[in-house]
């Protein structure tokens, strides 16, 4: 055995006493390894938000007023706005410094979506086919009237490629690449929304180098209910939209036996940017303010669903940071600074705000944790750290094991899209790690709402974010970068 | 060990002795049972009929035509006459004798659907909450521009009652009903179905009795993709229309706190009623030609999805039945009659007409079978007749055995919409009882489109309806009444 496993697992037994609020002598020893002295006093606070998360109802509250008296909340929305202001007010209720930092964002609105097949081997008598779809971040308008263009079928960029301009100026290319289901069910959902998305990110701007009209994807989703997802999309200049996996299936077949034509409307404005907000509430650190360890979730969502998932559950759950301290009456050595981003879904705008306003300061953020992949049971954390960094974590770890959260998996890529310039300054960087299997079934779609999160998972989010984030606040050194 | 039970045994011995084409002795023993003495040869008949028909990718081509080639199929809609005249090309092409028989059938065209939650706790700044929905089969149009009223919930008729004429009048009313999951995973979906599509059907009536301007329905369904499921209601002079689970939660959940009063606009447009058909073809019998079996499914579907299950996955179950006959050259001693009922989604228009033309031929209708519960695997038959019949079948029994179809339940309920009149006149009435665990999560959606049809079970069905039919043809006795 080695003795890094044999430090873990003396330190899980103390933790566990703690748990139970009973210490035992091995607690008060100090731990064979120096590195991983976190002391009693710490550890039993640890135990003690650990178990006050668990039992809290707060994080499943603010879901609910977020998703539902306040709904989607598109950055540049009406109800973005709300959702600024709603989150401010619950935070400085809770004793934080709050401010709300400006950041320039996109301001997108969708309008007509509509698709329908009027031409394809079978059709004739008046007869037409509907296609579900919707538009993505990037897509400008076809005519309020709509298009009518050939639809031609590419099963990756390479086939798009071999298309040539030849066969592609002038039609509507559609991407048909499935999300691999089998690979999310087996607990790599991030691996399959990877491999698919690419298509949603750059696939119309390849499409539209072709001389495309338009571009559609396939649905980056791993459920069959006819839902088409959105998403961010690079600007290419043409309308560019998602339909739904059933839809596809249909194209593909039918442009399989003979020519197919779509007439497609799809009608989104970008309008000028606008100003909005990332709410930066600080619970200011009592022997080193200047150090700050962030725990946070996007305020905003896509615009179909009212975004429980995506991310009003990530906000909730660093908002119970601070709630359940200010329950425990517990004040962090370092500063917390619980933000609820901006703009995470169509650009970055809030990320990026940040970035210009504390790039200086980053040599003090001792870390960023974000919660952004749903609100199912956590795993634990993903992490864009030094690895030498994972002895001095292993007392969390003991926390985290009582309610299986203890993974701390490491990464080369930011685990967060609102902390990723944080973490390539080299900021030791954590993603709550959510069983991910059916967040992608939900994700940027109508059905992303409050129904979906279920209670007990959310509190394990928010107790995994709360003891991580105290943890990092209070420990003796700072991770090493 | 009861007697019955012993034939059973023996027969099931001999019927998968057929199975692998290896004569027993047993086989050309008569059964101890002389009711249900089936030949040797009507034995291997229909075992050379299942194992066509479990190896035959017929019924597939045909809903993949019916859904992809062809589309939604509304009675009335130019898709449902277009799928009249290829189902009836098709079975002129098996030799059979067909007949386009007339059916007047309502022309419902649905229209704008738009619901927004413009007043609630919570709403202010412009924001809104939007609600998807669709509308029923029985509502009639808002204006054009929409209407604008109170919501009040009920839970169930009981509750709407207790609201009375003050509460309710010229509000909008939502039936917050749940679909029992449950029992549906539980192998009761019909049931579970059965206790919610009540307020489908009569819920606009009662609420505009008491003077609504319009009614809601949570969608009666089993799967959360915030999918609303359409469907029949009667008509009651006011909109009508169904909520997906997730915005009646939301309704539901906002109404417990404050006034919500909602946008509501439904265009559906009832156009004057128009001649459509059942297409009707018969095999004819060789020796009592009179004498009448129906193997069916119906035709027409609803406009939001393709009408995969329902209900082109019955027409071709019925179809395969002549095709794998034509394949075997095989002619029955009765005529094997296939049916694809029009309209049985929108008022049976189609059953009616049949009802109305072949009343007087009833008493030689031996049999009427039909399959609208899908295609998932058939698990055997519901069956309305009399439990007398039931030893006469088991020989049937035996044959579907072999791929688990052999349940025969006695029902107290027409086992299909179509055959219900028949069913009521005294005809064995038999519906193909597939496994419906998951039916209802598509039924009457956007999302009843091919990819729901796994191709081995929907052989499985057509193997099943093809059996029973020739059996029916076949057997010495017809079943008692």
């Amino acid at each position: 055995m080695r003795t890094s496993t044999v430090v873990f697992l003396i330190l899980l037994s103390s933790s566990a006493a703690f748990a139970q609020n009973k210490p035992q002598r091995s607690a008060t020893r100090p731990a064979a390894n120096p590195q991983a002295s976190f002391s009693p006093q710490l550890m039993q606070e640890l135990a003690a938000i650990r178990d006050a998360a668990l039992a809290d109802d707060y994080p499943y509250q603010q879901v609910a007023h977020l998703t539902e008296n306040i709904g989607p909340r598109m950055a540049g929305s009406a109800q973005a706005q709300k959702a600024v202001e709603y989150v401010a007010e619950e935070l400085r209720k809770l004793g934080l410094d709050v401010r709300l930092e400006e950041a320039r964002v996109p301001h997108w609105v969708r309008g007509i979506e509509a698709g329908e097949l009027v031409e394809y081997p079978g059709q004739g008598g008046g007869t037409s086919q509907k296609i579900v779809l919707t538009a993505l971040g990037g897509s400008t308008a076809t005519p309020l009237e709509g298009m009518n263009a050939e639809v031609v079928v590419a099963n990756d960029f390479e086939q798009l490629k071999d298309l040539g301009r030849e066969k592609v100026a002038g039609k509507i290319v559609l991407f048909n690449v499935p999300f691999d289901k089998q690979k999310a069910a087996g607990g790599l959902a991030l691996d399959a929304y990877s491999e698919a998305v690419e298509y949603r990110g750059s696939g119309a701007k390849a499409a539209s180098e072709l001389g495309a009209v338009a571009s559609l994807i396939r649905s980056v989703g791993g459920a069959d209910f006819r839902l088409p997802h959105t998403g961010w999309s690079q600007a290419a200049g043409i309308p560019a939209g998602a339909v739904t996996a059933e839809d596809a299936d249909l194209i593909a077949h039918l442009a399989a036996e003979g020519p197919v034509r779509m007439h497609l409307t799809l009608t989104p404005r970008r309008l000028p940017d606008i100003t909005s907000y990332n709410v930066v509430a600080d619970i200011r650190g009592s022997e080193h303010p200047e150090q700050v360890i962030i725990v946070s979730g996007h305020l905003d969502s896509w615009d179909l669903g009212t975004g429980a998932i995506d991310d009003a559950a990530g906000v909730a759950v660093a908002m119970e940071t601070a709630h359940v301290l200010a329950q425990l009456h517990l004040r962090p050595k370092r500063t917390i600074r619980v933000i609820a981003w901006m703009d995470e879904e169509n650009g970055g705008g809030g990320r990026d705000a940040y970035t210009k306003a504390h790039v200086l300061e980053f040599p003090n953020h001792i870390a960023a944790l974000e919660s952004d992949l749903g609100a199912a049971h956590p795993l634990g954390f993903d992490a864009k750290l030094n690895p030498t960094a994972l002895d001095l974590l292993k007392p969390v770890q003991s926390i985290l094991e009582s309610f299986g959260a203890n993974v701390i998996k490491i990464t080369n890529y930011s685990p967060g899209a609102d902390i990723s310039n944080m973490a390539k300054a080299g900021v030791p960087a954590f993603g709550v790690k959510q069983d991910g299997r059916s967040y992608f079934n939900y994700h940027h779609t109508a059905a992303d709402t409050l129904d979906k999160i279920i209670p007990r998972e959310l509190r394990e989010n928010a107790a995994a974010m709360a003891v991580m984030g105290y943890a990092l606040a209070e420990m003796p050194q700072t991770l090493p970068r």
